[in-house]
C-alpha cells in the first residue's frame, strides 16, 4: 500500500513538444500517481486515465530573463504547477525541461528551504558500478565558497536520507588533488569542508579522472562546472559506445562478436542511458522538484515523473532538511573560520 | 631526410620517477633525435645511444610556489632543461610531468611569445572519428576574457598550421549554447569572439556533449574547466571500458563474443589512450614545449619526446605565431569593442 500522490507537470519547454510530455503524464499515471498537467490543452492530446489537464499556453521556457518572466506572467504554465505544489494540490513538480525558469518559479512561489543559501540540481550519475550524486549540475553558474559547502552537505544528507549510504563520502571536483588545487572559489571551499565538523565525511579533492571509480558518493562542484562534467561524461559515453558497435562491425569476426555481446551491451547501454535515471533534483526549496533534460522524449519524462511521485513519498525534502539540520549545515549553523568572517566585516 | 633534433627532458616530477624518464629518454633517441635527460644522475640507469646525461638532481616539480621555486633555484632540473632551450642546445624541451614548474620556468627563462597574453595547455583529443583541440587544459586556473579569445586564436592557429585543417571551427565550452549561458568570463569572451574579424571560424558556444561529436575541431574554455573537461572524458572513456570487457565476461555466450571482438576493441583502446597522444604543447611561448601526464610510463613519455621533435622539426612555434600574427591575434593588435575598451580606462 503506497500513499496517493499528485505530481504537477508542466507540458512547456520540453525539446520534442508539449504532446510528448502528456503521452509521459498518461504513461506515468496510475498506481496511485495523479498528474496535473500545465500546458496549452489543444496540444495535448486526448485526456487520460488519472490525468488532469489545465490549459496554461504560456511558456517562459526561453525567457531570457527566467525571474523576471516568473514575476510578470503568472499565467505561464511553470509558475501555475509550482503554485499548485505550493499550494498543496500537488506534492512534486516536474518541469518540461527548463531549468533557468524552473529554478526562478521554484524560488519565487516555493521559496527556499529555511537556513538554504542556494538550491543545486543534483544528479544521480549511473557510472557503471559506482553511481555518485553530482550537484550542483547547474543551477547556479557563479557560487561563494559558502555555498560549495552547503552542497556538500546537501548531497551527504540526500544521499545519506533517500539512497540509504551510510557516511556519505563527499569529495570537491577539482583540477587536482591538492588543497590548493583550484580556483580560489574551490581552494576556499577546501579549506572550509576540512575544518567541519565530524558529521560530514570530506575526502577532500578529485580530480575529473575520479568518474566512475567509486572514490566518493557525493561530487561537488559550481553549477558550472558540474555542468559541463555532467555533459562531458555522457557525451563521452555515448561516443565511445558508437566507436564500440563501429568496432563491432568492422569485420566478419568482429561482427559475429558483436551480435554474440549485444545482449550484454544493451544491459549496459541502458544503465548508462540519462533517460533512465529521470531527471535531477532540485535540492534545497520547500517543494519536491525534479527536472528532466530538455531532450528527453515520453519515457525518460515519465520516469521524472515517477521519480517525483516517489521523492514525495519518500519526503526527500523533509528528510534531506531534517539531515542538514543536525548536520548543523544550516545557513546560521555554519561555522565559519575566523579568518572568513573576517573577510567580510570592515572596521566598525 | 629529416633535421637533427635536440630535445631537453627534465626527469624529475614523473609519478614513475626520474629512471622511468630515462627509459624513455633512451627508446626515443635515434632517427635524428637526440636526447639531454636533466635529472639525478645516480637513478638514470646506463648511458644510452644519443642520450646525454646532465646531473640534476635538484627537483622543484612538487613545489607549491613554482614561480618562486624557479627563480631562487637556478640548479633545478627543470630550470636547467628550460636553460638549453633558450640558449639553442636543445630545440624542444619535455618536461617530466609537473604542468605548474614548467610553465613558471618556461614564463622566465623561454618568455611568452610576443604578443601573447597567457600561454596554454593545449591537447589533442583523440575522440573516436572526431578528434579535437582542447585549451586550455590547466595552465590558467583563473582567465579573463581576452585570454580566452586569444587561446581560441592559438588553437586555430595551431590547427591550422600543424594539423592541416583549414578554416578550424572553433567553439567556446559553456553549459548552453545560447551566447549569454556560461560564467561571465565565457559570455564576454563569447561577444568579444563573435565580433573577431573573418580570420577566425567561431561556431559559438557547445555544451559537454559535443565531445565526440565533431562539431568542432578546437574547443576552448578556461584551465580549470577544461582540466576537469579532459580528466573527466578519460574517467569516462576508462569507466566504460571495463565496463564493455566486464559485460564480455558475464555469460558464456558474452564470453565468446568478447574474444571474437576483442581485436577490433584493441584499436579502439589504443586510440583512446592518453599516453598514445604524448602530452600536451604549451602554446605561446617562445620555444617548443610538451607536457606529458605526470603518470605516464616510459611509452608515453617516449611519445611525448617524439611529439616534441616533430614539434620541433615542424616549427610549431613559429608557424602558430605567424598564423596568430596574421590573423590580427597579437595582444596590441586584437580589436577591443569600445564597451570593452571603455571599461578598463579611468576618465583623464
Amino acid at each position: 500500500m503506497t500513499a496517493r500522490v499528485t505530481v504537477a507537470v508542466d507540458a512547456n519547454g520540453a525539446d520534442r513538444g508539449p504532446a510528448e510530455v502528456a503521452r509521459a503524464a498518461a504513461a506515468a499515471a496510475g498506481d496511485g500517481v495523479e498528474v496535473i498537467v500545465f500546458g496549452p490543452a489543444g496540444e495535448l492530446g486526448l485526456p487520460a486515465d488519472g490525468v488532469e489537464v489545465v490549459d496554461a499556453p504560456v511558456s517562459i521556457a526561453k525567457a531570457p530573463d527566467p525571474a523576471r518572466a516568473v514575476r510578470t506572467q503568472p499565467e505561464a504554465s511553470i509558475v501555475q504547477a509550482v503554485q499548485a505544489v505550493a499550494a498543496g494540490r500537488a506534492q512534486a513538480l516536474v518541469s518540461g525541461g527548463s531549468t533557468g525558469a524552473t529554478l526562478a518559479a521554484g524560488l519565487f512561489h516555493l521559496k527556499r528551504a529555511r537556513g538554504v543559501h542556494r538550491p543545486a540540481l543534483a544528479v544521480l550519475v549511473p557510472a557503471p558500478r559506482a553511481p555518485f550524486l553530482l550537484l550542483d549540475a547547474g543551477a547556479n553558474v557563479e557560487v561563494r565558497p559558502e555555498h560549495l559547502v552547503q552542497f556538500a552537505h546537501m548531497g551527504a544528507a540526500f544521499m545519506e536520507a533517500v539512497a540509504g549510504v551510510a557516511r556519505p563520502r563527499v569529495a570537491l571536483l577539482s583540477n587536482g588533488a591538492e588543497p590548493a588545487k583550484g580556483t580560489e572559489e574551490v581552494v576556499a571551499a577546501h579549506a572550509l569542508l576540512a575544518a567541519q565538523p565530524g558529521g560530514l565525511n570530506f575526502v577532500g579533492n578529485v580530480e575529473g579522472f575520479a568518474i566512475g571509480t567509486g572514490v566518493a558518493d557525493v561530487l561537488v562542484a559550481d553549477g558550472f562546472t558540474g555542468n559541463v562534467a555532467l555533459k562531458v561524461m555522457e557525451g563521452a559515453s555515448a561516443a565511445l559506445l558508437a566507436a564500440v558497435r563501429a568496432a563491432a562491425t568492422s569485420s566478419h569476426r568482429a561482427k559475429a562478436g558483436g551480435l554474440l555481446l549485444r545482449p550484454a551491451l544493451r544491459g549496459l547501454r541502458d544503465d548508462l542511458d540519462p533517460e533512465a535515471q529521470g531527471g535531477a533534483f532540485l535540492l534545497g526549496l520547500r517543494g519536491l522538484v525534479v527536472v528532466p533534460h530538455g531532450s528527453f522524449g515520453a519515457d525518460g519524462i515519465a520516469r521524472a515523473i515517477a521519480l517525483a511521485a516517489r521523492g514525495a513519498r519518500e519526503d526527500v525534502v523533509g528528510r534531506t532538511h531534517e539531515r542538514l539540520a543536525s548536520a548543523g549545515a544550516l545557513r546560521q549553523a555554519l561555522p565559519e573560520p575566523s579568518a572568513a568572517g573576517a573577510s567580510v566585516q570592515g572596521p566598525t
